[in-house]
């Protein structure tokens, strides 16, 4: 198990324009990419700071995971995502450490990468994605 | 304005040991330093991961900022900070912009540096902390 970086931080929005405009006007950030993620019910935006990016979600509808968080605490820090060399050992150390998962098995996720979420019970209240980077 | 990168994510916890013990058996990272900052009533560890931080932050007491957060919320991820090249430079135009700043002036943060903190009303429910770095 090794961590490369902070890949990105992402961020529930009700209004993803509206955020992005305010991201520009208060601290010059600009998008560099923004996309559905249809499995996982959100539109993201990437926001390149340094090495890591912001992300901001916008739910596709109120009935998805980023659409109930809003719902429940509104606006504000949703997950952080790590970067790892090797999403298989980084789950296989993670399954024979008992740490709880949320995707046993990678998916796809946003820019075409694989990922996997850890659940928040395991480690300081926290939603963990791991990102593999090629 | 200048964003550097994410200098840190800052994460809340009632148990500094119990937390620094997980992210080592999960993710094998370990506490750069631990330090106790009085003036913010947090003890707080640093968790090198590539350019960036996590910073796993526990209340002195109950009736802290951290303190109230918990028993709020819960253990989770608490406030995200940004490197910036000059402090001066970045309070002064936010105020130009009439962005909602909780810190008018600079005061001290962890590892000597000069911060502020930015109200979470002011953009996307983030708390956000601006560090500069020299």
């Amino acid at each position: 198990m090794r961590l490369i970086n902070i890949d990105h931080v992402a961020i529930a929005v009700h209004d993803l324009d509206g955020a992005l405009a305010e991201y520009e006007r208060q601290y010059h950030v600009h998008p560099e990419y923004r996309e559905v993620i249809a499995d996982q019910g959100v539109e993201e935006a990437m926001l390149p700071i340094g090495a890591s990016y912001v992300q901001l979600l916008r739910p596709l509808s109120p009935d998805t995971p980023v659409g109930r968080f809003l719902a429940k605490h509104g606006e504000g820090l949703h997950h952080i995502a790590y970067a790892v060399p090797s999403l298989d050992d980084a789950l296989g150390h993670l399954t024979a450490e008992d740490v709880e998962l949320i995707d046993q098995h990678p998916r796809l996720g946003g820019g075409g990468h694989r990922i996997a979420f850890v659940h928040p019970r395991a480690l300081a209240g926290t939603l963990i994605e791991l990102v593999e980077l090629e």
